[in-house]
């Protein structure tokens, strides 16, 4: 992105980001020193966090409205991975004091529009100067009824693995963007691009699985790693059938042209699908919520006695990913 | 600091942040993707957050414990500002690939003697790596009667204006640990260094003030913008009598050696004292206030008709200071 000096930190507040706080009456107009959330009688406040750094989480010419999308977003999926309502967010930009303005605009515009699809607002936030790259934190606000989050902690022997939508775009989606996914055609290329910058949070899934599923997670680190957190949280074991795991043409055929990427599949994260686990009993009305979403689920695996992920082909071999999902350090 | 290589995420989590979390049932051990937070009954949630950068907020060499402490305690003061009651935080971490353990272990237990002093504790994080500088974001919560919110834009013509205890010990803190201050004695120098590095919210003030004040902030961008900020929000003017700043023995050491460092005590920030504006009939519940809480309150000022800040002295002269606060752009 190219690097000019960008307007005093009161004008960027006025200009680009004021407008985002207009519809939530508890930002006070971003004047004030904190802002105030009222919850729903009956519910309380759910809050997760997610920060993403340029060239870590997205790329330095990704269009900055995606990174605006992708950086409520991946916070939106962490809520609806406990079955949450979205409220709203406070943010922390950090920009290099020489970011195009231009940037900034497209990176708020982003946000405006997916503050409407998602109803969510603006409370307030904090800008600051970095001599570093361009840093994003974003916590993001819901609320449920007290007790009927849905946990990682709760998976039990017998339950089913599912996923929502497909699996490994968001990692073919990296591969492709950088240039090292060959053999498969500009359109794919384009979808799994797509899936990588804005990943959809799956909000009223979430919501739909309350009370339905025992355990949930979102796919951000790695179907297998994100599985083997709900396995070690629940001292149970997990096995996943590669065979049934839902890819979208754009991944078949890259996996067509190259089986090998089958651990990128597996091992990579950034998806920001459900996976959870419910009982066999469930099955008939996890098949009506998908028809209503008109949101696939598939079933992939199950739960069983033990611990870890294993992740077997068609024929029983081994097949879980070497690598553990993304790691930071 | 110095740079060696960090355990891995979830290691990271587990040994330092898990701990933090302990004793807040809805963090959820950070196992999970999200928190809940409990409000109490006819009280709403009050947020807010600020971001610090290595070199820009807290310099690479000052103790980790100060860092987390400053953390946390810089955004207890924008509670404060707002009267409310503190009830915990999230945070965003970003560490340099190279960062000392021994760094994060101080950051943490730093974090822990405050949360202690506080009565907060941690409900949920993201850590993540950068190759730029250490970059933290912290989100704190707190809670107050819906209505009762102390804000800056509630000054009326005719308020007095108050500061809490001492003005320009943050900004004189940061000169002397820069090796700017000349001419004070070692003692002087420590208490101003740590006065920048570790301040204190004025919590309990906060809380009372609340029906008391028509306005309130906390000195962060410096005497004169903060002041310009109710002024601005409130649609009045402001005058300050600059004799009438309350000065530590530090900073009336400093300048009487260096008149000049006056535009450094009523135009830097970093004091995190809580300025705000009350009608004169306050006077006495505030004396009363100031002596139960220990804590000086003096009154520099009024507010008037108009808009603006003028610092005047004792002959009536012009002493605005010339920079308009901290600007990080």
């Amino acid at each position: 992105m190219s690097r000019q000096r960008l307007p005093a930190e009161f004008d960027l507040i006025a200009e680009f980001f004021a407008p985002l706080a207009a519809g939530t009456p508890g930002a006070f107009g971003l004047t004030d020193d904190a802002a105030a959330i009222d919850v729903a009688p009956g519910k309380r406040l759910v809050v997760t966090v997610d920060a993403m750094v340029e060239n870590v989480h997205f790329l330095s010419d990704d269009p900055p409205a995606d990174v605006g999308r992708k950086l409520l977003r991946v916070n939106l999926s962490d809520l609806a991975a406990m079955g949450a309502e979205p409220l709203g967010y406070v943010m922390a930009t950090i920009f290099p004091a020489e970011l195009d303005r231009a940037w900034v605009e497209g990176f708020a515009a982003g946000l405006a529009d997916d503050q409407k699809r998602f109803g969510v607002g603006l409370y307030g936030g904090d800008t600051a100067s970095t001599p570093g790259p361009l840093t994003l934190s974003l916590t993001a606000f819901g609320q449920i009824e007290p007790g009927r989050e849905l946990r990682r902690s709760g998976a039990r022997v017998g339950d089913r693995v599912y996923v929502s939508g497909t699996v490994g775009d968001g990692a073919l989606g990296l591969k492709a963007i950088r240039g090292a996914l060959k053999g498969i055609d500009a359109a794919a290329r384009a979808y799994l691009a797509g899936r990588y910058r804005v990943p959809t949070p799956r909000i009223a899934l979430g919501q739909g699985l309350v009370g339905l599923a025992h355990s949930a997670i979102d796919v951000s680190d790695g179907l297998a790693a994100d599985l083997g957190h709900i396995a070690e949280t629940s001292g149970v074991g997990a096995v996943v059938e590669a065979a049934r795991v839902p890819l979208s043409d754009a991944a078949r055929q890259a996996l067509a042209g190259d089986p090998a990427l089958l651990d990128d599949v597996l091992g990579g994260g950034d998806d920001f699908e459900l996976l959870f686990t419910a009982p066999a009993g469930a099955a008939p009305r996890l098949a009506a919520l998908a028809q209503a979403l008109a949101l696939p689920i598939a079933e992939i695996g199950r739960i069983e006695a033990g611990s870890g992920v294993r992740v077997v082909d068609a024929q029983g071999r081994d097949r879980t990913p070497k690598s553990p999902g993304f790691r930071h350090f």
